[in-house]
C-alpha cells in the first residue's frame, strides 16, 4: 500500500516513439523513458529535455528522460517498443521483417533483463511477426506481450467514416479482425454512426471505398509525407492500449494477440477483439464469423504466417 | 448569436506547426489549418490526416486539413506563423533575419488578404524583429498582432527549477523581459515555487546557473538534437496564448509586444507582461524595475534595434 | 469575426441545474448564469459563488453567477431549463405535468424575451410534454427546443452493462427510442459492447433485467435517495448535449425532437437518435423497425399524447 | 510490479463527501468508496450509482459505492474525512468541537483497522483540532494525517481577486498560514497575478478588503444558502490534496500539518506551506516571518490550542 508512479518505457525515440512519450506525459499516465541507441542519445535526450519543457505550459507532471541506457527502464510497468527501422514508399512491411527482428531480439532482451515481469506492447512492423518475436525472445506469459493495429486501423475507419457522413468521431466506430493494413480483416457490420450499424448510412460500393482506404490507410500517409511514414495516429493508438492497462480499465479494443485455439488458430500472433486491463490482454472474446470472414482471417493468418517463415 | 466553431491557422507545416496544430486540435480549440508551400503540401496534407486519425482515439473533434492555398485559411479567428529557416547550430538567431523577413512579408500579405481582422501570434525567429515585420506587413492594430518568447522561455526556466527543488512544475513560475534567449531580462525576484520566491529556496549562484541554462535553453536543444530545433515546448506556448485569445480567457502572459511608451521604449517590439484575451494584447503589465533591470532592459532593447536595422 | 465567450443559461437553482452549472463551468464551455425564482436567490448565488471559488482549484475560467433576474441572461447561446418540481416517491410523471407546464410557461416567455434567438434544452420532467410546452410558447423554430431523456437512459444502461461484463463503460453503447423511463423504448440490438451486440455476450433473460432496471433507473434513485431524484447523470446528460451544440460537434445522441412524419409521427415531441451541432438538432435519423419496435414506440407516443391532453 | 487502481474512500455522505467523490471519479484517480452511517446507507448508495451513471457520458471509468460497511474501505491508499455536523448560520466553528470529536474517534478507529497505513485528509472543522483528533487516534505517522483548509482558503482569494482585476484565475496565486477562517494568516506579499504581488496591483484598502471577505469566506457561503455550507470549493480542495498524493506530484501546497519544531510551534496541528507526494506531507516550508506575521500566527495558534483544550 506504497503509492508509486507508474514507469513507462518507449524504446524507439524516432517520430512515433518521441510522440507516444508525449501524450503519455499529456496524461501524466506515469514516468516516462525514452530509449534508442547509443548514436542517438543526444537526440533522445534533446527530445526528451523538450518534451518536459512543455510540461509547466501544459500542466503536466512527468519525468521524461532519454537514455541509452536499458538500466534507466528498471521496473517498468509498461514497455512500448516502436524500435525498427520504417516503411519506406515502395516498400513492403514483409521486407523490413529480417531487420526488426533482429532489433526486436536485441531490445526484448534488454528489457526484460530490467523488467522481467512487465507488459510489452509492440508497434515496429510487420507487427503481428514481431510480436510473435518479441514473445519468443521475452519469455513472458502471452498475455503480457501484445500487438497493436487494430486501434490504429479502426482510427483510420472511424475518421474516413466520420468525414463522410459528417459527424462527431465521437460516434462512429470500426471493428477489424487478422493482420495490419492490407491484411486487415474489417467486420462492417459490427462498424457504427450512433449505434446504427454504417451499412444502414452508407452504399455498399462507397463503403467498400472507405475500407479500402483504410487498408492503404498507412501507405496513404506515407505517399504523402514522401519520407516518413504515420506518427500521430500510431502513437495515439499505443498510448490508448497502455492506458488501458496502467489504469486497469477493461477496455474492449482490438489487440495482436497470441491465439491458441481461438478462433481457430493455433502458434500465431493475429489482431482480435481483447479486453485490456491490469493483466495485460485478460480475455480474448471470440465472434461468430461468416463463412466469408472465415475465410478472410484465415488468409490474414496465412500472410502471417508466410512472414512467420522468413523469421530466422 | 450563431454558434460556429472557431478557425485558426496555422503558418509553416514543420515539425512546430505541425505540433501546434495538434494541440490545438486536442483541446477543439476549432478547426485546424495547417499551410505550407506549394512544394510541401503533400507533406502537409499527409501530416493533417495522420493527426485527424488521432482524432478518435484522443477524443477531439476537430477539422484539420493541409493545404498550400490561404484561401482555406479565410476567416481565421488566429494565425500563427512558425514558417521561416530553423536556426542551426552555430548559426545566431540574426543570421535569420533577412530570410524569415522575407518569408513574413509573404505570409503576412496572405494572411490579410482573407482574414483582415484575424489576431497573429509570431513565433519565427528573431521574433521581436519578425513579429515587427508581420506588424508592419499586415497593417493590423498592434494588439492583434503578438510574439511568443516569454511563456516558452519560462517555461524552460520553471522546468530546471522543478527539478532542481524536486517539486511539481505547476507550483513554478517564472518571469522575463525583453528579447529572446540570449537577451532575456529574467526577472528571479518575480519568481516562485509554490510562492514562496526562488531566492530564498535556492542559492544565488545555483539560481544564475539556471538563469543561465535557460538563456541558453533553445541552444541546447539544438545542440542535443544535433539537426534541428525544439517543437515540443515552442508548440505548446503557442497554444497557451492562443488558447487564452480564443477563450477570452485574460491569462497574464508574457508577450512580444508593439511599445509606444510603455517601460520607455517607443516603437520596438519586445517581451513584457500582458493580458491576452479576445482583443489579443489587451493591456500591457507595467512595472517598477531597478536599475539593473533597467540597464539589462535597454541591453535588449539594443539588440533588437540591432536586428531591426537589418531588416530591409 | 470578433471573438466572444459562449453563453448558457441554467433555469432552476436546484441540484441538478447547480450541478449542470458546475460542469459546463469545468469544460469552460462559456459563462454560465444559474436562474431561479426570487426567494431562491441567495441560494443561488450562494452556489454559483461556491462553484466559481472551485475555479481556482480545479483549473477553469468562467464567469459563474446566480440570478433571479433574467436579463442577466440575455444573449443566451445555450439555455437549458431544470426548474419545476420535483418527482418525490410514489410520485408518478405524470402527476406533475400541470405544476410544470405552468413553470416552463413562466420560465419561456423570460428567456425568449431576452434570448430571441436561443437553442433550449429542456429537462423538466414529463420532459416529452414540457419540451413541447416550451417549443409552443417560444416560438422558436423545431431544431431548436430539444428535450433530453435519451442521453441518460443509455448512460445507465451502460453503467449496468458494464458493471455485468465488467468492462469499461468507455465501450459500451445502448440506444433507445420514445419517451423517458416506462416509456422508453429500447433497441437492444444497436447496444454493443466494444462494438460487439450486446445479445451476443449477454443472455436474453439477464439482459432483459438490465434494460427493466434501465427504464426504471430514475425511479431507483429516488427510492434510494428518499427524498429528492437523480442529479449527476442528468446534469452529464444535459451538459453533453449542450457541448454537442457550442463546439458544433455534430453528435449523434438521442433527442426529444419534435416530429412532423417522422417515424410516423406528427406534432409530438418523442425520443429518436438525431444529430446535434451548432443549428440544435440538425438531423433527425430514422431507421427501419421492427413490427415489435413500431408497436413499442406508438405505445409510448400514446402515452406522450395522454399527458399532452392534460396540458391546459 | 503488480499494476493496480488506487482506491481512495471518503468518510461522510453529505454534499462535501460526495462531490468529493464524484470529482475523484472524473479525474479516474481511482475506485471510490463512499461511506456514511448506516442510516444513511440508502441515499449514499443512492448518490454512488447516481454518479457512477454519470461515468459513460463524462467518459470516466470509475467504481463508485456507497456504503456503512467499513470493511469496504479495506486498503484505501488515500481516506478523506467529510463528515461530521456541518457549522449552522450564526454558529461558530468551536461549538462544533465536542460533536465532531466523537465522530473522528469513531471513523478513525473503523479507517485504520481496515487501512492500517493509510494517508488520512481531514475537512472537518474545527480542522485543525479534527486533524489532531485524527493523528492521536489513527496511531499514523503525523506525515499520514493532513488538514484541508488553505487550498480553500487560497481558493477563495484568488476568485476574489481574479474578480477584482479581471484576470484569469489561472495567473491568481494566494498565500496563508494558521488557522481556517477567522484565524487565517494572509501573506499577501506572497500573492501573486502573473507573478506580480499583488501589493503592486491594489491598493492596500481594498486588498484588507478582499483578505477580510476571504477570512469570512465560508460564512460567506453559510449566509447565501441559508441552509447548509459550501461544498464545491471544498471538495476541489480535497481532491486537490488527494491528487498530489496518488500521484506523487510534489505539489507545494498549504496543509494543517503536525508541528514539531517548525514555525516555533510544537504538538499542534497548524496550517503550513507543505511538499506532498506518496509519502503524504513529504516536508514542511518553513519560512522567515515579519515580526508582524510571528504574532498572527501565534493569535492563530492559540485559537486552536483553545480547541484542542475544549477536546475531551
Amino acid at each position: 500500500m506504497t503509492l508509486k508512479r507508474n514507469k513507462i518505457s518507449v524504446i524507439g525515440g524516432g517520430f512515433t516513439g518521441a510522440t507516444t512519450a508525449f501524450l503519455l506525459a499529456q496524461k501524466e499516465l506515469g514516468d516516462i523513458v525514452l530509449v534508442d541507441i547509443p548514436q542517438a542519445e543526444n537526440p533522445t535526450k534533446g527530445k526528451a529535455l523538450d518534451m518536459a519543457e512543455a510540461g509547466p505550459v501544459q500542466g503536466f507532471d512527468a519525468s521524461i528522460i532519454g537514455t541509452s541506457n536499458y538500466e534507466d527502464t528498471k521496473d517498468s510497468d509498461v514497455v512500448i517498443i516502436t524500435a525498427g527501422i520504417a516503411r519506406k514508399p515502395g516498400m513492403s512491411r514483409d521486407d523490413l521483417v529480417q531487420t526488426n527482428q533482429k532489433v526486436m531480439k536485441s531490445v526484448t532482451s534488454e528489457i526484460v533483463k530490467y523488467s522481467p515481469n512487465t507488459i510489452i506492447i509492440v508497434l515496429t512492423n510487420p507487427v503481428d511477426a514481431m510480436t510473435y518475436t518479441v514473445y519468443k525472445e521475452s519469455g513472458l506469459p502471452k498475455e503480457r506481450v501484445i500487438g497493436q493495429s487494430g486501434v490504429l486501423d479502426t482510427a483510420r475507419f472511424r475518421t474516413f467514416v466520420a468525414q463522410e457522413l459528417n459527424l462527431s468521431v465521437k460516434d462512429v466506430t470500426g471493428f477489424v479482425l487478422g493482420g495490419h493494413g492490407d491484411d486487415m480483416v474489417p467486420l462492417v457490420r459490427y462498424s457504427y454512426a450512433g449505434g446504427i450499424p454504417l451499412e444502414k448510412l452508407i452504399d455498399a460500393a462507397r463503403l467498400e471505398e472507405i475500407v479500402d482506404r483504410t487498408r492503404k490507410g498507412g501507405a496513404e500517409i506515407v505517399n504523402l509525407l514522401g519520407n516518413g511514414s504515420a506518427y500521430y495516429a500510431p502513437a495515439a493508438a499505443l498510448v490508448e492500449m497502455a492506458e488501458a492497462i496502467l489504469k486497469d480499465q477493461k477496455r474492449v479494443l482490438p489487440s495482436i494477440a497470441y491465439l491458441e485455439g481461438e478462433y481457430g488458430m493455433d502458434g500465431i500472433y493475429l489482431g482480435v477483439p481483447t479486453v485490456l486491463g491490469a493483466g495485460g490482454i485478460e480475455k480474448i472474446i471470440e465472434l461468430d464469423l461468416t463463412e466469408e470472414e472465415k475465410e478472410l482471417l484465415s488468409k490474414s493468418a496465412d500472410s502471417v504466417k508466410a512472414v512467420m517463415n522468413v523469421l530466422a
